[in-house]
C-alpha cells in the first residue's frame, strides 16, 4: 500500500516556498508488535507548526531534514497490534502531513466520532481549544468580570478564548482582519466588540471599548497589536503570550514589545506557554469543551481545504489571513 | 529661614542638562497647626527620579514644571505642630531636593539615627533595599537553591538582590561595569560570579555561569542585557522588570526584549512592580533588613556626595555608573 507524504525538504527563511517541502510516495511497512496503522482523515495545520521547521532548539525538537512534516491528525485505525488500541476506532494524535501513520501509539487517544465532526478534533476539542482553555483560565488567571482582550480572535484559538471568557461574564474584545472576521465574532460569537486591525487603529480602538484598561491580554499575533495592548493594562493585568504569527516568517530580528515598561508601572505580568506543560489535565480540558460545544455555548468553525498535494498552498493561509477558522486539510 | 532648593525648569529630551534644574532661595513659610519642619540631611538619589520627569502618565504624576525635585530624604524634625510627630526626631520621607521641608508628615515615618549610619536609610534600609527585598522574593518568587542573574548588581537595589539571594542559598551571577564593580560583587558581597559588561561577552558569561540556565533574573537595566538573559531562561523562570536604567535617557523609542518568546517556549513569567503598591508590608521588609544589616550578612555602600547646590553633577552619576554604592547627596 502506498503513502503519500509531505517530507520537509528545506528549511526555509521567511515565509515557506514551495521548495520547503517535497511530495513523496512510500511503501507502507508491515505493522510490527506493538503498532497501530492509522489511515488519517484530517490533518491540523496550526501556526506552530513554522516554528518546528526552524533549525533552533526550542521547547520540542525541530522536524528533521527528510522528515515527514509534523502535523496533528485525527484518523481511523485500520490495523491494530498493539492491545491498547482497536482496529476502527478513531484516534487523535500527531500523525504527521501523510495518509497513513505507522505508529506504537504513544500520544494518541481514542475520541467518539459519533459526537460532533471528526475535524473539530483538531479545533476547538483539540490542541487549540486546550490552548485556549488553559492559556485564559491557567496562564491567564482570567476571572468573571474581567476585561478580556483577544488578538487573532478569528482564528482557532482566539475564537475559543473569546467565547470561553463570555462564558465567565468578561467583556471581550477581538482583534482580526477585515470587517467579515469582525461581524463574525460580535454577531456569531457574541464578543462585545471587534477591532479589525487592517482598517482601524488598533490603539485607539482598544482605549475606546476599554477605557479602564484590559485585565487579560491574550496574544496570538505580537509585533505591533501587542505594543498597542501593553499600553492598555490595569493594575495586575496577564498577558498571555500564547503565539507571535506576525514574527514567524520574519527574515529580520523579532520586534520585542518597545511598551514592555508597562509591566513595571501596573505591576502587570507577561507570561508564556506551550500546550504540552499541560498534558496531566488535558482530560479536564477536552470534557469542559466538549460540554461548552454540545451546550452551543461555544461555537466552532473549520476551514477545510483538500489533498495532501495542497499542503503547501493551504499551510500559507495560516499567515495570508485567508481563512476562516481552523485550518484543517482533509486526507 | 531661607531654604535652597532645586526646581524643575525645563523637561529635558534625554539625558537632563544644567538647564532642567533651577536653584532658588525661597523663605520658609510658617509652620502650620498639623504640619511639621524637617532639616534634610541626606537626599537619595535614584533613576526612577528620571522618569518622574517625563511629562507622562506613570504610577505617580510628573514632577510639575517649577516644582521642587522631588526626592526620597532623611531628616531631622525641628519644629512640630503635629502629634504624631516629636521636635527632634529623626524621619525619612519624600522632602524633595532642598534643605527644608515643610509636610503635614504624610508618607513620613520616624528611624532610629543611633542604629546604622542616617544615609543608609535612603539605601539598603530604605526604598531601594525594600524594592530589593519584594522583587527578589514577591514578585521573582526567589526559592532556596535556585540561580539567580542580576543587572546593576553593584548600584543600591542589585546589590541588596545579589546578598538576599545568597542568604537564600542560591547561586548568584552579577553584571556590573568595569572590573572593580566586578571585584566588589565577588569580594566583598559574596557573589558566585560577576560578568563584566564593558569588557565581556554577557551573554556568553551567563551560559558559561549557568549552564542550566537561570531560575530567576532580576533586570535593573533593559536593553540588550535583558535580551541576553532571556536567552538563558530555565522552565518556569521569573524575569523580575525593577528598572530600564539603559533606556531612562533615550531619545529613540524604547528597545523592547527581541528575545520575549523564550517567555513562551520556557512557560515563564516577566513581571513589573512598583514597591509603593508593597506599601502595608514595608514594616516587614524594613525588619529582615535591618536584622540582616546588624548580623552582618548584607553590606551596604553609599556614595555620598555633598550640596544641594551640586545636586545635577550628581544625579548623573546615576547613569554614567562613575558612583560606588547607593547615591545619596549630602545636605
Amino acid at each position: 500500500m502506498m503513502n503519500k507524504q509531505q517530507i520537509l525538504k528545506m528549511r526555509p527563511i521567511g515565509l515557506p516556498t514551495k521548495e520547503t517541502w517535497e511530495l513523496v510516495e512510500t511503501e507502507v511497512p508491515e505493522v510490527g508488535d506493538g503498532q497501530i496503522l492509522v489511515k488519517n482523515m484530517f490533518i491540523s495545520l496550526d501556526p506552530a507548526m513554522r516554528g518546528w521547521i526552524n533549525d533552533a532548539k526550542s521547547y520540542i525538537p525541530p522536524v528533521e531534514l527528510g522528515a515527514v512534516m509534523r502535523a496533528g491528525t485525527v484518523g481511523e485505525i485500520i490495523e491494530s497490534k498493539n492491545t491498547k488500541f482497536k482496529k476502527g476506532a478513531t484516534v487523535v494524535g500527531t500523525g504527521g502531513v501523510q495518509e497513513y501513520s505507522l505508529t506504537d501509539g504513544r500520544g494518541y487517544y481514542q475520541v467518539d466520532p459519533s459526537l460532533v465532526p471528526l475535524q473539530t478534533y483538531t479545533g476547538t476539542i483539540g490542541m487549540p481549544g486546550l490552548t485556549a482553555y488553559f492559556g485564559l483560565l491557567d496562564v491567564g488567571q482570567c476571572e468573571e468580570g474581567n476585561v478580556v482582550l483577544v488578538s487573532g480572535a478569528a482564528g482557532a484559538v482566539g475564537s475559543v478564548v473569546g467565547q470561553i471568557a463570555k462564558i465567565k461574564n468578561c467583556k471581550v474584545v477581538g482583534i482580526a482582519g477585515g470587517p467579515e472576521k469582525c461581524k463574525y465574532l460580535v454577531e456569531e460569537l457574541g464578543f462585545d466588540h471587534a477591532i479589525d486591525y487592517k482598517n482601524e487603529s488598533v490603539k485607539r480602538k482598544i482605549h475606546e471599548y476599554c477605557p479602564d484598561g484590559i485585565d487579560v491580554y491574550f496574544d496570538n499575533v505580537g509585533g505591533k497589536i501587542l505594543d498597542d495592548a501593553l499600553t492598555a493594562l490595569r493594575k495586575k493585568a496577564r498577558v498571555v503570550i500564547c503565539g507571535a504569527i506576525s514574527q514567524y516568517n520574519n527574515t529580520s530580528p523579532i520586534k520585542g514589545p518597545s511598551n514592555y515598561l508597562s509591566l513595571l508601572v501596573n505591576n502587570a505580568r507577561m507570561e508564556g506557554f506551550v500546550i504540552f506543560n499541560f498534558a496531566k489535565r488535558y482530560q479536564e480540558g477536552l470534557m469542559a469543551l466538549g460540554q461548552w460545544v454540545a451546550e452551543g455555548r461555544i461555537q466552532t468553525r473549520e476551514h477545510v481545504e483538500e489533498g495532501i498535494e495542497n499542503f503547501h498552498e493551504t499551510f500559507l493561509k495560516l499567515f495570508s489571513g485567508e481563512k476562516k477558522g481552523k485550518l484543517v486539510l482533509k486526507v
